[in-house]
């Protein structure tokens, strides 16, 4: 399979890398510093303000967290996408590319928004910073899901900048000027990041996809590493709606919500993978997917008295709606609505966290005071300065709306970017040419020898090849055994 | 290999998931609420205990071991199962729908026994709880070794269910009735866990397995994902040993020992799998399995002065016996007491197990002040309330009681459970079918055409592939470098 | 492939095993203890502190950065090792060992270091010497990457025997005597382990490696499993340089560098990799590989204020240059200079330790007061006792000459080393068949059949074997599908 010239991303892609991290790093120079507890003058601050022991320092609050939102970021969403047959490489690979790129510029402008010390004009940086930054990058990962295959990486570059970009600025339109809560993120990075990648998929549309169709599937051990990303994803999903979430009872709370409601997802996906088949026979994708749609949807209310019992009820609609997506949906989507979904992103991230936004918008307006606590439905809903006055029921509703700027910023982001990316310099493939490794990739896996030595070598590789067979069963049923 | 109708769990396996689902949400909504450090009223709670700073919520003295139990039990366990060559769908996605369903019927049963509060009899869950159900999880998981390739899912859940019922009353029973300590769970999981599977699997005998040899192995991929599996085990296991310990020392020292132990225990299983095999070749099974005896045998004492080289004599003996358990027990209990061990769980579980209960029976008598300290000998033996006079030496009395009740509870209950499981309406496989995935997951390793284009492509086949193959030398060793 | 006899490691693998774990136990028993927050007298050595909190334990500052650094030796360096095509149980599998048996002879030499309490003669250990055992056994492990596939597990025992030794004694020169700071051991552990494997990999050299140039490469599947090794490097990094750390913002600064450095690591060598070869294709041996380089570049300033940006600069650097020592240093070594380097530790360890080695000199040199603030600067330097008057200038001598030591000891060591190895006892294959792991462990890929049968079933299977192709297209292309 000859390279043809449009792929050929060799001056490109290094072009993109070396100015974007040079521009980092004069950025990093100008404006970004190590925070209070972070920078060695932290024996001052403790005590300017009487922190009495080093392990008050934030770090010990959160790092364990960041660690697993980090496995989730980089193996996680990396090996969920190495479950193509003959696109491991670039799942995997794009992926690490793609979120050691974007969490740089996430530090950057989040830190504009949300950590700028006004005394000296600069961004302080902390243990929270680098999860946020994750966090910002995993909207962008989300979207890499829909064109996963289809896209070189030159336009995931450039499709991961305007993202965060675009993250940036949502994520402070909801949490700052709406005052919106969103522990783990159903609305910021899930609504956002699955309705931006499917816009993008919309525009860059391939009519001739189908030519493709041998390698837009998975083999025996492609699904095994691919559910390698996706134990990682269930497991540490708890640290990711809990990493940002207040000391104490927050974190707690919002780990406990999570952990129950995945358990819940897994019990329906499996139900209605089962049920969906001739036989009753198990699809990898549903289990591979569907099986972290709970995560998604406890999100937005992981920090709130969501109660064990209705953290088990989300998940086990998601697990539900997820799955009948991956059977119902995507196929309709694709067919009619000219959107293609590589990983099923609809179903695992942009579904589930619109029911996630939702669960945070009833539960939000139901919180009272019997619950939380005085002090706990202050502390939970952040209930202080200028929102000291907002009661439940109007946070129900600026949740509510937190909700449709997610997805208006998805959508209208991603069908811009998307025309960006139709322009024909960033060598992508062909449709008949998508799926496959080859074209970014040095792939071993056969010794190719010039064919001149076909009619000579014919009789002699006949010959060979059946010794070798009569002596080696196993490669009669090498398929089988592989 | 068409399916039979035998395997069809079509209707089977989505019921007993949502029925089980559906009653799991009931009953977290009569019974489970949050505890006072996982509760929004942790501010007041905070007030009422003098506890100063958000920190010493017991959230942050457990969640980063918890998270490396979770680890162990969905990609430890899950992954360690993918080795046979045609199950690893089996292995990894089994496990993960058993431990989904199994961990919310643990946190039920568990909390009825230990954390009911009295006043508004709920439960009232925290990190700790989700632990504990973490670890009676883990219970059934060892069983399933015993049973891998052999059962349907349905039956997997019917095992569980009971499974989780008989850890919740045996664990009582120790922990409780008995005050035996058993931190790493050496008695209460791995005794029990490893004789339940052992019962279920004689109870179950297949007389005609042989005709499924072909597919009981591994193959060297297979073998590779196995060791992720091991070391995740490997690696977490001093967090599993530690996770539930007391606060400060207790952790700390369960960690160290546990540690030490595994160490030792690598290095004896190497020298005796290399000794048994005519060129000291070293054989997988043995790596993969008998390298986490160890971590088993030690968890009972983990908590106690076992001291340094105490946990170093421990793991070399594991790692001796339950290697020699690969090459002499495993086969004579399969053709002696017809018990056919998959994943020879005797040898990393149930074996292993014994030893640490011994371990724990005798450090627990010779415990003295000396060693431990005044309050150090309290602490470690909760040596309080109505246990307050007990001395260390009736301690070790009571351990080595709970040994027992953990093998007859593992024994009893898995002749019961497998007596259930015979009944011919769980959709399990026969004698010649076992080990393969086609069964219950579709597989795509292959695009079956039919064969009425034989006669006709024949010729063309042929000149085909041998075309292919002179250009592609690889081909003709394909076996060698898959 | 028969086995020789020379490879037979049937006795002295075990009796090596055997011998080190009975010495090691004795050891421990004479020599090894609870220190003091491991011990079950933590309640009086608290009361004694004016410890209030059983969170003040040092367990809860470094355990989840333990449990980091331990994946990365076990399943980090293991399955970076896994890349070889017929390698893949050795590369995982010796690491394995080599780790295991390498930590507790770390454990005592360290011990007798820096851990010996004079009052009773006893190492007295806790969390942090295990993160020290660990840090000891990557030294040995980065040397294993110079000769993998090319030495047998009895000459990897001697190896790692002779390698902890010597890492104990330099890094008691370097921290102790020369009092340098070198958190994440770009020096004690890159430079030192980098350079002792290169020095015995040029002992060693084999003058007919070529003939094994067969195994010497990578397939599809085993660069996807060297993913997960390079992964859980990076991602865990930033544990690595900040676990042994400074309390409080050390450890905070720490990992916030190395996630920095990390990151424009990645974007460095994605770039270098594209622009080398003729299309733009990446490779994946520079992603495995050079990704990694920031990590260890930034070790040793780690916990200094290098400033964001300068981290990111370190990056930056590291990827350009360790590609590039992909591209040409390696081969250059291995033609010139006679050292056949595996894995390129030189591009990954020793030349990014290197640079860390220097940015550490640099940095402690023009530390001041007013960027670390008075308390900052003496806590970070550790400038207390005898070196209380040490200044930041002088300092940075003394880094440049730690830098020298390290390298000293691993050239030194590592041809001492080579030599003993060089010795014909140890069981090591020869040139032709390196990179094979059938020499070593029980590999099963392929049933041979005894080939008296040939012509007997030679009709038979050729039949058999168009039939089965036509019925089953996937056979065709087997080498694609795998």
């Amino acid at each position: 399979m000859e390279q043809t010239s449009v792929t050929n991303i060799r001056w490109t892609l290094p072009a993109v890398c070396f100015v974007w991290q040079t521009a980092m790093i004069i950025l990093f120079g100008v404006f970004v510093r190590y925070n209070g507890e972070s920078d060695a003058h932290w024996a001052e601050f403790k005590m300017a303000r009487n922190i009495t022991s080093d392990i008050d320092n934030d770090f010990y609050f959160r790092y364990p967290s960041f660690q697993d939102v980090h496995v989730m970021i980089f193996v996680g969403f990396g090996f969920l996408m190495t479950f193509l047959k003959r696109y491991s490489f670039g799942g995997v690979g794009f992926n690490f590319l793609v979120a050691a790129f974007g969490l740089q510029w996430a530090l950057l402008m989040q830190g504009w928004f949300h950590s700028l010390d006004y005394t000296d004009g600069m961004i302080k940086i902390g243990i929270e910073n680098l999860i946020n930054a994750d966090f910002c990058v995993a909207g962008c990962l989300i979207a890499y899901g829909a064109v996963l295959g289809k896209v070189s990486p030159v336009q995931l570059m450039v499709m991961t900048l305007f993202g965060i970009t675009l993250f940036a600025v949502e994520e402070y339109i909801i949490s700052d000027l709406l005052h919106a809560r969103d522990a783990g993120g159903s609305m910021v990075i899930h609504i956002f990041g699955g309705y931006y990648g499917l816009a993008i998929s919309w525009v860059l549309y391939r009519p001739n996809l189908k030519e493709s169709s041998q390698l837009q599937g998975s083999v025996y051990h492609s699904d095994v590493f691919a559910m390698i990303g996706t134990l990682f994803l269930w497991m540490f999903w708890p640290s990711f709606n809990s990493a940002t979430c207040d000391h104490g009872d927050g974190q707690h709370r919002a780990a406990i919500n999570t952990y129950l409601s995945l358990a819940a997802t897994v019990l329906t996906t499996f139900a209605i993978s089962s049920l969906s088949q001739k036989h009753g026979k198990l699809d990898m994708v549903h289990i591979q997917n569907s099986t972290l749609a709970g995560g998604v949807a406890v999100g937005t209310a992981a920090e709130f008295m969501l109660m064990p019992y209705g953290s088990l009820i989300v998940g086990f609609c998601c697990g539900l709606l997820s799955t009948l997506g991956y059977l119902y949906i995507t196929p309709f989507m694709e067919k009619k609505l000219k959107i293609q979904d590589t990983c099923g992103i609809h179903n695992l991230h942009a579904m589930p966290g619109v029911i996630g936004g939702i669960v945070g918008a009833i539960t939000a307006a139901a919180a009272t005071e019997s619950v939380y606590g005085k002090e706990g439905l202050v502390n939970t809903f952040d209930f202080t300065n200028e929102f000291k006055n907002r009661t439940p029921a109007v946070q129900g509703g600026y949740q509510a709306a937190a909700m449709c700027v997610a997805v208006c910023f998805g959508i209208g982001g991603g069908t811009l970017v998307g025309l960006i990316l139709r322009m024909p310099i960033w060598g992508d493939v062909t449709d008949d040419n998508c799926f496959n490794d080859e074209f970014y990739w040095e792939v071993r896996f056969a010794q190719k020898t010039p064919s001149f030595s076909l009619s000579l070598s014919l009789s002699l590789s006949l010959s060979f090849f059946l010794c070798k067979n009569v002596q080696n069963p196993a490669l009669i049923r090498a398929p089988y055994e592989v």
